[in-house]
């Protein structure tokens, strides 16, 4: 390839895949809202009265959204270097699936669930903000979920586990002719008031249900008390293992937007030449 | 202006805008209580049955209070130095939407929206309070969630996008027969979830969507734990920075109730001779 | 009064107001079954299917247990010095109303709330058991809530107004024919909201009301972070203040169960031999 | 008995009781499966659509895995040296009651409660997975919540005194017209509405009522800050006191699987020769 031609898809490059530039930037606003537009339009689309009045224009909005998508879909192929890397990656089938489901329709007709399969565009999201300033702010928050993983872990069984006894002896107690027809049924009617949600869709009726019932809210209210405690206590140790600097962007804090053009490595140094996992000039 | 005119403005000016002065605190606690009158009477007004059985009196009430806050109204714009400053301010709209829906009514009869519009004058309960002593109580608590912005703001954002998902996947797997017409009244319906609120308006009914309406459940019960830890640690770390005498009035806690005649900027010191903000004499 | 009955009457007073003798806990306990009996009694006689098939003996051990509070009532009267000021204090008037309500029925039939206000006999309940034990190991946790006393008395009020204003546009966004009724039944349905309650009597059908009401679910569901995060910093903090022993019945934490026969002032250092309130003989 | 045969017996109750050798945790793994599937089939059984479609295939399922229980109970009595004391220990107990509602459905048909009984052989998950490298991860949350025992008792039972009066004044508030028929009914109500939880079966509908509710919601959502404070609190010092190396397999933290052939007690150290209760040889 030619020097200019590598500077040209450098430069594409450079708009698509990073935010440091003019260019990038712009880029980067223009897909947000691009993305989030697509999200309301596959919303308004499944709310049928809208749907039938303005049918026409969502759908064709929702060609030319496709049709930009595919395009950016192309061009981050083209620009990157090892694009087999990039499309097996997360972010390239989630951007391969907010474009094929559109196509298909062509040929098979608006098959419903591919349409909502749409709605996964959301998470393209996450990319372009690159999240990094609010990273740096939330760190120690993710260090804090990470270090409580394994307890909040032992805690979801137990309510699993308590949830699947308690119902079955709901399940016992009320019957079926009280909604607790069976015991799934039961477990999650258990599971709904544990967790303080309570629809009211399965309600016990006899008194010994409801006394049952009483018991289990007060458990789960109690319950909630516990991951709580452990995220509260581990992110204090965090912060005074880590005290962060609010509002400052400090170097080891900063996460350079850049990716590298042939592995799409990101959070380079700021100042860094060479990608740190490829070796590639940056 | 002469100096006794100059001085009449003044006094007025310390009894309206200021609670150092005897007259100043009378005044601040009547006009507390007819603010809260003018919003039972708003509430008593739109219950049907109270309405049409009282409602000469609801409405000369209402007539009452209006021009008593449309004198204040004016006397606030007379007294102060900068009037123009004081319009435009946030409680200078407040205090105008206080009393103008009445007068409308004059003309157009009651419309329903404007009425309800006068709950609005609650925010002037905030003014009067000035809440000083409190705010020296909680001032900590404000610290940390100020520090806990940006983090909350992740957490928000993260909160919504799995709504959105989730929402989705209920849509598909629920449908319309189940209540789930369309893909915003799902998010609508996770969002009632993962709070934990729970109406039960919408509920799912297939064995599918109750297993994932579980998990959504127990995701939600786990997050709430997130808000709280960062709450938690930061309101910690604030009190351990600025321990707080609880029921002392420090000097630097305490906030001088004075306002500016001429800008109407607060907080100032305790010996201030002279606003902060634009050197005005106080 | 001569001395043999004045000790009669002490000892009378040993065994009623204190719980150090073995007389004493023997009639403590005694106490505690009567009330909670008493208490069933009162549940049951509500419950119309119980009442109707065991109205005789519902009806006789009620009247045994008001004749035997009454007798208890009379000694307490006898046995204390200053019977005025415990006639007047808190426990004399729970007392002494657990009482009459059955007597008023001799004469009036058995009022419907007079029957159910035997309910306040459960307060008893914390007279008996004088906590000292359990006081002791909540210290703490009295001093964390006494210290975020001004803080949460701010919260609330700020929840209460968040719930007027969002009521009252709930109430013109969702209007009467959606069950907002009136302005007081849309604060009701933003504070069952807000505290995630979430009854489903009432809920939103337009789509902007799901909108606002989704704002104020996420609202609340951020809010429930600041009393707890509150009340978790007050308590690390006076855990770190004073480290409880746990399980140790150290001096300091020991509370004398005995009371003052001319005063009933309670908490008396263990070896006092005069009360420090009225100087008399213990 | 002969030496070779004691040698078998050992290497069984080596495989059934630890989790040290390659058979043990082969054992333990099919183990977990099966009672996993073994929930499954009673979930299922429950359900009539299913199990009318498919009577016959979970009729067998369920004796072959009775069987296996069987078999598996006969073994662990076998292996162990005292099977008095297996027999009568909790999990000897949840084994045979594992395997015994099978059989008495032969004699007395499919009891519905008896059927259900088999649930509880979730428990045995618990033995199996013997959570030692869970329990090291969550200890010092054990010793958390079991330093929190006492005051959380405490405060269970003042909210539970809290419903018992609260729900009596709704029941005089609301009456039996609105659903409240009778005191353990408002009191079940109160219960409801403090832990958040809102079925919304049972709804005020008087003005005043709702009033009341209001104050019993926001009081249980300013409640449920009081257990999450004092886990958090108490974590946070326990955290301080032993701080934990995550992901990290100390031997203080390691739990040996073993379990004395003898007495069947676990947690011995990992050189362990000797049965620290009994003395046996391991």
């Amino acid at each position: 390839m030619s020097q200019p031609q590598k500077s040209w898809k450098r430069k594409l490059h450079e708009i698509i895949y990073e935010a440091d530039t003019r260019a990038g930037k712009l880029f980067d606003v223009i897909l947000l809202i691009t993305i989030i537009a697509s999200i309301l339009l596959v919303m308004l689309e499944s709310v049928k009265s809208i749907d039938e009045q303005y049918h026409a224009f969502l759908n064709i909005s929702e060609w030319i959204i496709t049709i930009l998508f595919t395009i950016e879909y192309i061009i981050r192929i083209v620009t990157v270097k090892k694009p087999i890397r990039y499309i097996c990656s997360f972010y390239g089938i989630i951007d391969l699936l907010s474009t094929v489901p559109k196509y298909i329709s062509l040929f098979f007709g608006g098959i419903h669930a591919l349409a909502a399969l749409r709605a996964l565009r959301l998470l393209r999201v996450f990319r372009i903000l690159k999240l990094a300033r609010y990273l740096g702010a939330s760190r120690n928050l993710v260090n804090a979920l990470k270090a409580s993983r394994a307890k909040i872990g032992v805690f979801l069984f137990a309510v699993v586990i308590i949830a699947i006894i308690l119902g079955t002896i709901m399940y016992l107690v009320e019957g079926e002719e009280n909604g607790f027809s069976n015991i799934p049924r039961s477990v999650y009617w258990c599971i709904v008031t544990l967790t303080t949600v309570g629809f009211g869709d399965i309600a016990p009726q006899t008194p010994l249900g409801q006394f049952i019932a009483a018991i289990v809210m007060v458990l789960g209210y109690g319950i909630i008390a516990v991951p709580t405690g452990i995220v509260s206590a581990e992110y204090t140790s965090q912060s005074n293992k880590n005290p962060e600097k609010e509002g400052n962007s400090e170097p080891f804090v900063h996460l350079n937007s850049q990716s590298c053009p042939n592995c799409t490595a990101e959070h380079h140094k700021d100042k860094a030449k060479f990608c740190y996992r490829c070796g590639e000039n940056l």
